[in-house]
């Protein structure tokens, strides 16, 4: 087998693990905590679904789907930071750096330039390709949350303008999923699965 | 909540149910089953990493890898057939076609239209596209298999010539992989993890 194929086929074998990174979303059904393979497939979906209510002009959907397909690769070293554990945040570029290096690093160059570059879009939000496809990331959360009675809300105690916070980067490029967000939060607060934000008198 | 959007998150909701749905192929440790959602991931990346072997003129990746995405959602009602299952392939197109009708009807008509041409053209495997997705969808597990000392070939005692006549369609679109897939295959008889044919004497 030649050089170039051998290292295609490690790469894939190596991604296999992302099935086995769990996130703290569970499935909707809530029976089990949702890994990081079956999420990277639902986001790219959701993508495909919503591509609509992307603001004019819209980002190139093929580039939002790959993005997104290969967005929670370095998982597999760095583990899932979850969005709301600050002291998680502090390390977590470097070790999903690391761990860029170490994985994208299996395949060819040309290709280990190609999806650490795709990665690297996605990570500093700025094209809208990727301003699109992290606004995808934080919404489909709290969709999964509000269908699974709030399970990881109620858990960590997330109050709403905590959610409100992390789903900040849909408004500007989705406004009308934002507003569709915001309801659904005023749901789940008057349901009592998402904590309102304390009053000050 | 608008008639459209609610229409296109309860299509997300419904589809959150693929994560339910068990493959006869392990994951790459050999752990437990593999689901059908996050297979529709791992095919879709297979696909863009392998398509430099797909001949020219190549299929537009876009196509093939949003197919991929959704190639196997009528599995939530009609189950992941076994690719040797010859008794559960005799209604396998009816199962599929009153799922597509059912699933994809959640979705606002015109995008329901758009995925069942999408689904409908890859179970078609007539477009480069879809020929290339099929051939990727059955290129795959022959991989997994080999990683996972043959879990599913030694259970269900596969011989080899039923994994060539599996992977047949890889042979015109993807002449190299073909030719690894054979080397594959030789080395699982090898080392015992596939039966190689019987000997006509």
């Amino acid at each position: 087998m030649d050089e170039r194929l051998t290292r295609q086929i490690s790469f894939i074998a190596e991604i296999d693990k992302l099935k086995g990174v769990l996130r703290r979303t569970r499935i909707m059904d809530a029976s089990r905590f949702e890994n990081t393979a079956e999420h990277s497939w639902n986001i790219a979906v959701f993508a495909m679904l919503m591509h609509e209510y992307a603001e004019e002009p819209r980002p190139n959907l093929d580039r939002v789907v790959r993005m997104l397909l290969i967005h929670d690769i370095v998982e597999i070293d760095a583990g899932d930071t979850f969005a709301y554990d600050s002291a998680g945040y502090v390390d977590k570029e470097e070790r999903e750096q690391a761990a860029a290096r170490r994985i994208f690093g299996l395949l060819p160059d040309d290709q280990r330039d190609e999806w650490t570059e795709l990665w690297k879009e996605f990570e500093a939000v700025e094209t809208k390709e990727s301003r699109y496809a992290n606004a995808m990331d934080r919404l489909l959360p709290l969709v999964h949350n509000y269908y699974t009675g709030g399970a990881s809300w109620v858990k960590h105690g997330i109050v709403r303008s905590q959610v409100v916070r992390r789903v900040a980067p849909v408004e500007s490029i989705c406004p009308h999923l934002w507003r569709f967000a915001m309801e659904l939060l005023d749901r789940a607060v008057g349901k009592g699965i998402l904590k309102a934000d304390a009053v000050m008198d």
